[in-house]
């Protein structure tokens, strides 16, 4: 199991008329989340994309569990439960700052070959990175 | 069951660097489908707030199918498939100009007093308007 | 002169914190005007691009004189002022239902080839449809 | 004069179809940058509004001098020219990683009553934690 923690502030643009963050604002967080997860292995996604590999996200589910207000101090954990096949899940959970667990969600991405968009392996070098903690 | 069909145009702005819509921009095109929806049988989602009743989503499921590109004609079929009672579940598919169906999703939403945030029972008039197709 | 108008909703992922429409949610609208002003002369900005050219932005600015909030019917005046030479410039004006200017903005584009990025000329077509407007 | 610096990276959700961040997204990184500024004085942007002051942006101007791309690791400097008066005006230079100026802007903001949203002057405590830097 492998994961990782990222905090940020909610910004006036990710909040709606209803006062809190707009439910559609998450998967940017989500997105950032996981971007700097792999980051910490010492990869880029970028880097994944350049070497021939896109990963686009082909299932999201998400659980809103209580609201985030403009300018809090949200805490997102990354969690990859197991190593990549053609597919790679990732389990997001948002605490705020007195630690309410107030958003979980999963997204499911899957390997393809940036030029045919086939499904393909995982690239070898997130493969390597990630092994040590499975 | 009641359905309700809405088109719209894909922007520069819902685009991604991989060239399709990005991920996290769908939930804008079923908040705009639902929103429309409501309109079509005579209510608007703001009267229902304006009457004392918010609509928080509390869970999305979305699949991904195939993607989206800049300019296409998207077509967002959006359906109720009971009548709401302290939740309310819209449905929905996406199909390109070809008629293939390149995105499914769920989001259940929950009726709760604008004052006290608290779950309540779906508004009466929304209820009298959506009977007849149930 | 050439002008153009383009009515939409402001949606709830558009709004802020504030109850109003975001002052960053704009520059989607005026791109969604734009878009549409050039398809009402039987072009798409796609095809455009396709063929070759591309149109990024500038510069912009933007007079925020008054909210708009969620639910309002928008109406968008797009206006070209002078045919387009090595840049083009749109002019936009939006209404709320009351008739109410409630914001003027002006974007500048230029014209340059997909490939190199290098400035070029407009398209042809393009100068061509919008010949008899000037 | 009163000068602060922020650093971030470009998401995917940035970006657009034409592989480089939306000219539009601006407008947040500006927001981001701002807040941020006000934080680093001590006081943040959302007690200055719960105090019952807020600060809607009147107007804004951008020069898009250069593209950013996904992951770029941008530098925001912000910076206030003179004391705010009825008015407050920041001023914004977006660096990449090479140190180019890619993006300038600015964002004129007034003060108002968050009740009758009438024009009011700037909190004493804003001003308090400015003067210092004229």
């Amino acid at each position: 199991m492998f994961s990782f923690e990222h905090q940020f502030r909610v910004l006036y643009g990710h909040t709606d008329n209803m006062g809190v963050v707009y439910y559609g604002t998450y998967p940017l967080y989500y997105e950032c989340g996981r971007t700097e997860m792999i980051r910490s292995i010492g990869l880029t996604y970028r880097q994944l994309e350049e070497s021939g590999t896109l990963m686009p996200v082909k299932s999201m589910n998400i659980s809103y569990h209580a609201s985030a207000r403009y300018d809090d101090l949200l805490t997102l954990k990354v969690t990859l439960r197991e190593m990549p096949s053609v597919r790679i899940t990732f389990h997001y959970e948002i605490f705020n700052e007195e630690g309410v667990l107030i958003n979980e969600a999963e997204t499911m991405l899957v390997f393809v070959d940036a030029k045919t968009f086939h499904p393909c392996r995982p690239p070898k070098v997130l493969m390597e990175k990630l092994s040590p903690y499975f």
